[in-house]
């Protein structure tokens, strides 16, 4: 090192040297790692807030381990179970999952597949040793543990089993195989057999306890949200489209001026998975709050169908918001009062539906509101067939009588998720809720009233959005 | 036992008796139980023929564990490792998966998993071996394993580790807690974790060779044929979609008179999650075949997340083939011609797409049909434009207005397939064919053409849809 390196060093700029360079270098890579570790920090704080569950989670499975290896350690459970005693610990780390049902899932399979296939290795060692002898057993062992596996993993591809025991059926060929090579003598087998049982049991039970004992998450209570706030952001959108299609402001500003909030919808177009996933788990919890062990979590996947048959609609009409076809303003405020009206009344539709689903009762509220939303879909195509665009440019039109097609759409689509949500609320005998009663809608005669409307009237709507303003809209 | 009871048996009828009674009740459980067994091997059937990888992936896991089974049977495994032998059976159960590269992910990650946290672990224990003495040894073991298996599995959150390194961190936790707490003597522990890696390593290596040689599934293969059988599912609908909207027959039968062939096009709108869990996986393939190690399978991803925005148009497009609210036949058929001709056209070109892709070429064919669906677009732009409908009811026009507008987005959207498909194309070196030259399409010049296109020829369809009857459609 010369002197000119160590002064680098001293006044920390990294000079011309060599050293200077591998200093710069350091410096570079240090900076660059420690930027990453603080992107890191930072990614893992906000999924820290956006969920607190995960660190209460990350401090279970800590703690469960801990409890485990303690045990371990002071030797009660390795003066019993010898070497063995590792698969307590092993249960653990393999069976703790973040839900209650996940581990459940996991935690009853590896026991139910553990008992099982110790059972049948013990039998199969037993046969193999009483007819195989000396040469024989090996043999025996081996085609017992080739078909035991490849029969085992062919269960694997079956849906249902795959769905619900795939974990089960990769612990059953995993026990079978270590019970029945773990020695020469049947006592041996038994015993092992045992051992592995026991400790599988103890970690498992270990497991389980600690999972719902401690601030335990309903993977149930989860999927239950995740429906409910999938309406809602359909319910978004709807009461939102209204107000962004027809470019209504107040105050200078468009109402629904977060535009990237009507994108939330989005993610209802691929939740299918999800949700399927989580109404496997949510099967094998017991009785937590309002829901009881045998919930009907497979009407909830049927909301979960309707709702993202309403999404693709809403997919559909999102193209008319951003499109370069667009309607003139004069075309479109012809349609402008029954549109809105319906963009209102299945926003609140679907609002009241998810808010009567988080609260678990079966409420009839939503009921008036699509209600409304159906007059209002009437007296749009009453609308559309009294031909109020007879003096417009077809092109022009075609983009607004497609959105009031769609909207009309999506009035059947509300229909159906009230329909299945009021299916779920009824199987899992959901509380009733006494609406408030509303004045009833005036329906439309379609083809014997004379209608005049004020197309250039935008103020119409209620500006508080309030139901009493609605109905007067619909006295037309 | 009466004698009647013995003459129930003897007839096999099941008589009056107790025993009777019970002979039934055996019938009928037996019956029902044979019945699902039938069921479900008809199942197992119909699954090994979709696919009879699956029956070879099952031997190949039975051949694996046997090999691992009778290695440490055979005791050359055990003489050197001990009961440790048995995480090399494990090894192989945990990590065998269907593809090589779900092997590969799961292989590599518990291998460098057990090596990271072996290494920890013996690091941990001799500092608290050091420090701690007697009393403060368990202390400072219990608090090791409490921060690293919460701190590890608050990592298994995020987004990107999730993806890639679930398992190894499962397998971190898992091996930190067994090497730490195994023993008391600093030797033991080493020779623990060296133990542990040496039989993982056998397992992993046994898994992969096995995996790799006999008849490899590879993930990369299936994706790439998912995503081109998804644009060919596309394609398929289009084509039939022409024919089916403007009820065109053929000999007395509608040419798509197999309708549920036009539904397969659904299995697109849900295939996100599999296709990024494709992905995934297929990053760890070593190459093989046309793939590199380093293939561009995000741009696969890009390619299905374009093939999923045309999905949700054709969803849309398909509610107007079961539409109450449907357009009269001679509406209709005033949009025919250009409307049959983007359906073939983009039929064809997501099928030549696909073709293509499957062939890993660099194809220009698909360009034309294209060029031919753009041109057809904007001829059912411009008769949008001169107001075909002027004497129809607006109702009436809307449904086919509102199936041109889509057919128009279909067009685009097609295109930005097109795009990622080229993109994908040339990321991944594909090489290039010529296409067969094809006459250039005539194009509309918008507005100084005067148009006349006879409204009521539906003949005008090439009838073997060749290209060349589909360019003379275009010289209006």
């Amino acid at each position: 090192m010369t002197s000119a390196d160590f002064d680098d060093l001293e006044n920390g700029s990294g000079g011309k040297g060599p050293c200077g360079r591998v200093i710069r270098w350091l410096k570079a890579v240090s900076a660059k790692s420690w930027g990453k570790v603080v992107e890191a920090a930072r990614e893992g704080k906000k999924l820290a807030e956006d969920d607190p569950r995960r660190i209460v989670h990350s401090f279970k499975v800590g703690l469960a381990l801990t409890l485990v290896c303690l045990f371990y350690y002071y030797r009660p459970l390795y003066d019993g179970f010898g070497v063995d005693a590792m698969w307590a610990v092993l249960t653990v780390a393999l069976v703790f999952e973040y839900s209650v049902g996940g581990t459940l899932e996991r935690g009853i399979n590896r026991m139910m597949a553990t008992l099982l296939a110790g059972a049948l290795a013990v039998g199969v060692h037993h046969i193999s040793t009483l007819w195989g002898g000396k040469v024989g057993e090996p043999i025996l062992m081996a085609f017992s543990v080739f078909f035991v596996a490849a029969i085992m993993t062919f269960l694997r591809f079956f849906p249902v089993l795959k769905a619900r025991h795939d974990y089960g059926l990769m612990v059953f060929i995993l026990t079978f195989c270590l019970v029945s090579v773990s020695g020469y003598k049947d006592e041996q087998v038994l015993d092992m057999a045992h051992r592995r049982l026991s400790t599988v049991a103890i970690g498992g039970c270990t497991t389980i306890i600690v999972c719902i004992c401690i601030c335990p998450v309903w993977i149930g209570v989860d999927l239950h949200n995740l429906i409910a706030g999938n309406m809602e952001k359909l319910g978004d959108f709807m009461e939102g489209f209204g107000f962004e299609y027809f470019g209504i402001t107040e105050n200078g500003l468009t109402l629904s001026d977060t535009k990237s909030s009507l994108q939330r919808y989005k993610s209802v177009l691929t939740s299918k998975g999800l949700e399927e996933f989580m109404a496997n788990l949510a099967r094998w919890e017991p009785g937590h709050g309002g829901f009881k062990f045998c919930h009907p979590w497979e009407k909830y996947l049927n909301v979960g169908t309707q709702s993202r048959q309403c999404a693709y609609k809403i997919e559909a009409l999102n193209t008319y918001l951003n499109t370069e076809i667009q309607a003139p303003a004069e075309i479109r405020s012809k349609i402008q009062e029954p549109c809105t009206n319906i963009c209102n009344e299945c926003g609140k539709a679907l609002k009241e539906l998810a808010a009567a689903l988080k609260k678990m009762t079966l409420s009839s509220s939503a009921d008036q509101h699509i209600a409304y939303s159906k007059a209002a879909a009437e007296s749009l195509d009453l609308l559309l067939k009294i031909g109020i665009w007879e003096d417009a440019n077809v092109l022009e039109t075609i983009p607004s009588a497609a959105v009031a097609l769609l909207l009309i759409d999506v009035v059947a689509c509300v229909e159906k998720i009230s329909e299945a949500v009021h299916e779920l609320a009824s199987a899992a005998d959901f509380k009733t809720e006494q609406p408030q009663l509303l004045q009833e809608p005036v329906l439309y005669e379609e083809s014997h009233v004379a209608i005049t409307i004020d197309h250039n009237s935008t103020d119409g709507l209620p500006e508080n959005g309030s139901s009493n303003g609605i109905t007067t809209n619909y006295n037309v």
